[in-house]
């Protein structure tokens, strides 16, 4: 496998507090492989591993899906996926901040990362903003990548907190504002919705 | 096929002049199928089937992607796919407005989504804002099929100038706004990544 050289890559940053910045990557992926590109799609700090996004990408050719985070404590790999999420936020980083597994497995994925890119036209860092804010990413480490990055590649990356830096250093932002929620009527995140 | 009667359907709304509604809506679609859920995903106002969604699509289970708008004049199916997009211009609505044969294409795909939409868990209504932006589909119209819609169909409606009373309607509502583009810098749409 190797990369196609066939667009000018260029950077993509989805952020804001509204709905829509994993997915809107997941569709540009999509758009991507439609074309025949190759895709890495990377999830930080999110190890559910019984979203629809991450069994839809299990039978997808041209694409690799990875998730580096918390496992579900219901879940562990999509043969035991499970069909409820019980939105009991296990498998989110809270207020204790990361832990040393949390640290480790970020850390491993994004060596992995920095290892494998140049085999792909499109790589997305889906909620990389996240694994800075929780400092086990530097802002620093990413702007290098970004600033040395081949030409052929293009990069999204998406979350909430999304450093100015990176930001600036990218062609095209778009911030998801939150106009409106089923969370604040009380509504819990949905299977094939929402996860 | 019927519908799997398995989601609790919300309404969604993905507006405002950022990139990502579309993205985003595909991302959803993406999510559904992961899970085995029906989806139906039409685009009004636009027949570009050279896009890398619209080719994508066609080698999915559970999905059928409908075209209701003008033909790129490059391109006239899947069989012809063209690989560049000139940015003629020619495939949208210019300022003279809707031809006959605009107005005739949207209103049978309207009408097709309406014999059609319950045998499917998830309906994306694509740039239908836009159809009603230029009178072709009547707000009216589409605020009485939101009321009347089955409680199993989850329902995403897309586009720039969305009318105020669907977002009034809609449980969720995200504005894409657009902070920073690369056609500022004069950068056209790109084969792959834009299409």
């Amino acid at each position: 496998m190797s990369a196609s050289n066939r667009i000018h890559g260029l950077i993509q940053v989805y952020t804001g507090d509204g709905k829509g910045k994993t997915t809107s990557a997941i569709g540009q992926a999509i758009r991507a492989l439609g074309h025949g590109l190759k895709v890495l799609f990377v999830q930080f700090v999110k190890g559910n591993s019984f979203t629809g996004e991450f069994l839809f990408a299990q039978k997808v050719e041209n694409l690799d899906f990875w998730q580096f985070g918390r496992d579900c404590i219901y879940s562990s790999g999509i043969r035991e996926n499970i069909i409820e999420c019980f939105d009991c936020g296990e498998c989110f980083i809270g207020k204790e901040g990361p832990t040393d597994k949390d640290i480790k497995v970020v850390r491993g994925g994004w060596q992995k990362v920095l290892n494998n890119f140049h085999r792909y036209d499109l790589l997305v860092l889906d909620e990389i903003s996240l694994a800075i804010y929780y400092g086990i990413i530097k802002e620093e480490e990413v702007l290098d990548f970004l600033n040395k990055k081949p030409e052929y590649l293009e990069v999204i990356l998406t979350g909430r907190y999304m450093p100015e830096s990176i930001k600036e250093k990218a062609d095209l932002v778009t911030e998801m504002k939150e106009i409106k929620h089923p969370y604040q009527k009380g509504i819990k995140a949905r299977w094939g919705i929402d996860y």
